[in-house]
């Protein structure tokens, strides 16, 4: 039999290893808490600083501007935003692409407008039917499927095709500094939302896997679906019929889709203006955030006279208001997640 | 100074009741998990233990059925499914109150159907203007305000008007089982949203309080709205034009809004048996049920000939493919929350 003096001494040591362990646990945590960068890949500065300060005001129990974390919704646009959109649309891109595929079974498009410069790899003549011949390309190509197909449509496209500037899949062209955001928010309780004039289907395809961001919390443009039957088994086909979410759509889209005024908006162009102005129109300390393409060397330059991604209005409105306008070339260490060492 | 001895005893204590207090709370934790009844209003019976055990094989890590939290959709009709319907959709009843109090600003009223009916309380001649008559009623009275005004017109209405049996306010006569199983649900990592033919807005203003259902998982028929500037402040303007969700449109919505499929879905009508298809033609392990409304004394009696929520072809379905059949008179141990002791 063990004395009891013993005894004690084993019990001592367990719990003061215990003890110890429990301590430098917490000292190891708190260190990490406070010591980690959330946003790694934003160099120091103030807009770094704007955002990093929103998110402690917001979440801080007791803090005159505390919002419950069921209200802290956060919008992006997507296009410019998340991911490059140059040298035109990724979608756009996509459109053409399967203009190509589908060549074979429309020979009608040979001579049809502006099927006929797609297939040719005429982009100027492309873009010089405007928004009507622009929206009749993407509803050919977006339409016809069922909604199973066309993800697996757009899935097989992401697989094989390449960025032509950076040869890589079009999905991995997203800014590493943004994917930093995102995980940033989500983790003090936000709710990450795309708003985006992008086919909402396309983008679901591929978001939650490179985003985080769930089905359910990307709102877009849409293509109508008709609900069917065959052979017993449901199914939703794409109808050619759009339903454009694009500049005064973008408030009208989040309050149809999430009921729920954002506190933070980010975008890059006058489309998402509005977006901007509907969350500074909120009660309450709200963030608003224009990502400006300041970086022709690792990224694109382009803003007042851009014909893709037009920043105009939406810069002067934003200078005049103290909104938030990232210098993607000094605030950003780096741009894509493939140039990380 | 104490001797080591004392102080001995004194750290063994602390420990040996430290872990007292943990053992006795883990058998409390533990045995309240096993012996706690989620859904207490529910008779124990086949529909129950149908519900229960769906739950538990689709949280099982390592079940052949088992569904990542973040596919764990369940959708929920409203009228009727969660909240009474009868003696009218509680919607209507709201809107013939609007058409009462809007009648000086609108002196054609007066000699215009259904208006006309409406003011005079015919009820018999507002029903036979049928589904576009009802339209033009509910329009007239949910447009022409801003989403804000709208949200505040609704919460005052349900702060004074009181249903006719009940004498309780509407959103009141909701059914306590399903406030369980909505509960229960989300407690084990599903999302609920609501699918309906209700209006949106008129929903959302009180389903978070209520169901615990987040303005974001509010699916429903909707009015179009306008972006507009007021003084500098941006507002989202009612339209007299509705997008109507139900039946076909059902499985179209949930696609739009939330982009996945349900792997459980609640409804109480022949409107909601596309949504129940939808969700049976998924992949892997499905949850389809029914809310027969079967209690004529507690609640209403109807399904096969009535009016509102006719239960018909979708019985049918249910028996033939064996869906969950809920019988609200033997399933259900009380109806609302007002009557529990």
């Amino acid at each position: 039999m063990k004395s009891e003096k013993e005894s004690n001494v084993s019990w001592r040591g367990i719990f003061q290893q215990g003890s110890l362990i429990v301590l430098m646990s917490l000292l190891l945590v708190g260190g990490c808490a406070v010591t980690r960068d959330p946003l790694p890949s934003w160099n120091d500065g103030p807009n770094k600083r704007a955002i990093l300060g929103f998110v402690a005001s917001v979440t801080t129990p007791g803090s005159v501007n505390f919002v419950p974390a069921e209200e802290r919704i956060a919008t992006f646009d997507n296009d410019g935003t998340l991911w490059s959109e140059q040298p035109m649309y990724f979608q756009l891109i996509f459109a053409l692409d399967r203009v190509k595929e589908l060549a074979p079974q429309h020979p009608e498009w040979q001579e049809k407008q502006p099927f006929k410069a797609a297939l040719e790899g005429d982009l100027k003549t492309v873009f010089s039917s405007g928004m009507h011949g622009l929206l009749e390309l993407v509803m050919e190509t977006h339409s016809g499927m069922t909604t199973e197909e066309f993800t697996q449509i757009v899935k097989d496209w992401l697989a094989r095709a390449k960025h032509p500037r950076f040869n890589r899949p079009y999905n991995e062209c997203v800014y590493e500094p943004m994917l930093e955001l995102l995980a940033y928010l989500r983790a003090n309780g936000f709710k990450t939302f795309i708003v985006s004039g992008g086919d909402i289907e396309f983008m679901r395809a591929w978001t939650e896997q490179v985003y985080g961001i769930e089905p359910e919390q990307v709102v877009g443009s849409s293509i109508k679906t008709k609900f069917e039957m065959r052979d017993g088994k449901p199914v939703l086909v794409r109808l050619p019929e759009i339903n454009l979410i694009d500049k005064e759509e973008k408030p009208v889209g989040i309050n149809q889709h999430i009921g729920r005024r954002p506190i933070a908006a980010f975008g890059n162009s006058d489309g998402d203006l509005q977006m901007l102005q509907w969350t500074a129109a909120g009660d309450g300390l709200n963030l608003m955030v224009y990502i400006h393409h300041t970086d022709a060397e690792r990224e694109w330059a382009y803003d007042r006279e851009s014909h893709i991604g037009r920043l105009d209005k939406g810069l002067d409105e934003a200078n005049a208001k103290g909104w938030t306008v990232v210098d993607m070339k000094k605030d950003w260490k780096v741009i894509y997640p493939f140039q990380m060492k």
